[in-house]
């Protein structure tokens, strides 16, 4: 398992790993030009490097871990940004939780759907940790969070099967699936109310490499924990979603997948709880990490 | 007035400018090394230029109209492709002629939606006049046609008022918006029904300038004239489609928003009238030609 970030360091764009302990960033830069090993100018086209670029990364980190010649900079002497910016829509699964649809549709019985619910967020909605989202309070009286594991496609494909589909798995990031749920409504398709200018914050890692338990997410508003899900509880799984989405329909490296959102957001409280100017959107996935996003 | 392609010869993609009969096309490239006047080295880097693409395109047609120094290639003798391909995904609109909701619903006294209804293709499934669409007999049993005039946006903007909003249109195509009525259904959202590979052919010309009338879609299938719409019929015109969509979402130079198909879909016949391998459908809207694709 490494985790992957991008940041910012005297203005200028840059990516890395980070140190088993997180506090620590080896930039990508110092490592391809100490030891002439190709990495990649960017987390984008590292990627795209796909699975060369992995194998390159391996080693220059076991090379370093015996010669030492590269430090890693302190993680707090830097800003983090989004890891890499997708090309294209973000697909994204509605309904992916029992315990959600239940809040989401009022019922008490709730009817889990027959085939998964895709949709796609504009890949202009997309921040990074630490920016800020926009309430549009012009547009929308109702934005809402979702916190999501997102999965990253590392290599193209179509017609993926279950059985394959983690081999086209990437890596692993998360994402706030920001919602404005008047939009969501009134537009009867989502895509507009979930593709807000800033409402897709993503990061703060991308984590590659094995990770063997299902994920659990935490999100919190304000301190105040709101949702607590786990990966186990997707009614259809990450295998499922990638064999579904790809049927017919050519993946590509960068592809993000947000796979919905547990119990616990904003719309489901009675009195319902929607985001406001000032509230800080914490959502925490073990070991990728805390996405934390002010709302302005 | 002005019909941009881009067509393949002799192995090459280039990019250029019908002549006012349709049957010939001056070359970019030509244009550009002839007068030293920059174009672009595609259509989708010319789009980017904006308008001052479009002044140096104006101003070299003009001195060839002169001089001549450029002789136009016979269309016949090259191979048109897709004039460009949408880097994000292309934003369509549903249940946009009251016609059409009728037969989608199946309802005698249709309810036109109070907002316009949007939803994603993906960029992958864009192709090229004369490129075959797939029928995915294996993932669909009912793929069908849409019509629709597709509107190319010219420059960055957010929140375009409806006033403003023609000075953000770079110029008009036609898109076959094919969905698999089945997967429309099963999935919920639209999205994996419109975005099957091939599912959105593109073309042939992108018109841009002026033109004072409203635009007529006719749409054939083997021959049968199956649609006949008309721009003025739209229940969100352009402008205000334009207005809705960037509200508080950036749009992009080169991004699509394909504006809706008029009655007369496969699925509106009884018993429906689904594509089938060998089919071919033609759309046409006058000046922008007729976008044909064989289904395979």
């Amino acid at each position: 398992m490494q985790r992957l970030v991008s940041y910012n360091i005297n203005g200028q764009r840059q990516w890395g790993v980070l140190t088993a302990d997180g506090n620590y960033i080896y930039s990508a830069e110092d490592l391809e030009e100490t030891y002439f090993i190709p990495l990649g100018e960017s987390m984008e086209s590292f990627i795209e490097f796909g699975e060369e670029g992995l194998l390159n990364l391996a080693k220059v980190l076991e090379i370093n871990s015996n010669d030492k010649m590269i430090t890693p900079i302190p993680l707090n002497t830097v800003q983090l940004e989004v890891p890499f910016y997708p090309k294209r829509n973000v697909f994204c699964v509605g309904k992916n939780y029992k315990a959600h649809i239940k809040e989401f549709d009022h019922a008490e019985d709730p009817q889990a759907p027959g085939r998964p619910i895709f949709f796609t967020k504009a890949a202009t909605s997309v921040i990074g940790p630490e920016e800020e989202i926009d309430a549009h309070t012009a547009t929308t009286h109702q934005p809402d969070y979702e916190g999501e594991l997102g999965v990253i496609i590392g290599k193209r494909g179509t017609n993926i099967s279950e059985e394959d589909a983690l081999k086209y798995v990437y890596g692993y990031t998360i994402i706030n699936d920001v919602t404005a749920r008047d939009l969501q409504k009134s537009h009867m398709q989502w895509f507009k109310g979930k593709s807000l200018d800033t409402f897709c914050p993503m990061g703060p890692t991308v984590m590659i490499g094995d990770w063997p338990v299902p994920f659990t997410i935490h999100t919190k508003v304000n301190g105040e924990l709101r949702q607590e899900g786990n990966t186990q509880d997707l009614i259809f799984s990450i295998p499922r979603l990638i064999a579904e989405l790809s049927e017919g329909m050519t993946l590509l490296p960068g592809d993000v997948i947000a796979t919905g959102t547990p119990q616990g957001v904003g719309m489901g409280f009675n009195p319902p709880k929607f985001l406001k100017k000032g509230d800080t959107v914490e959502i925490t996935i073990d070991p990728i990490g805390t996405l934390k996003n002010t709302v302005k």
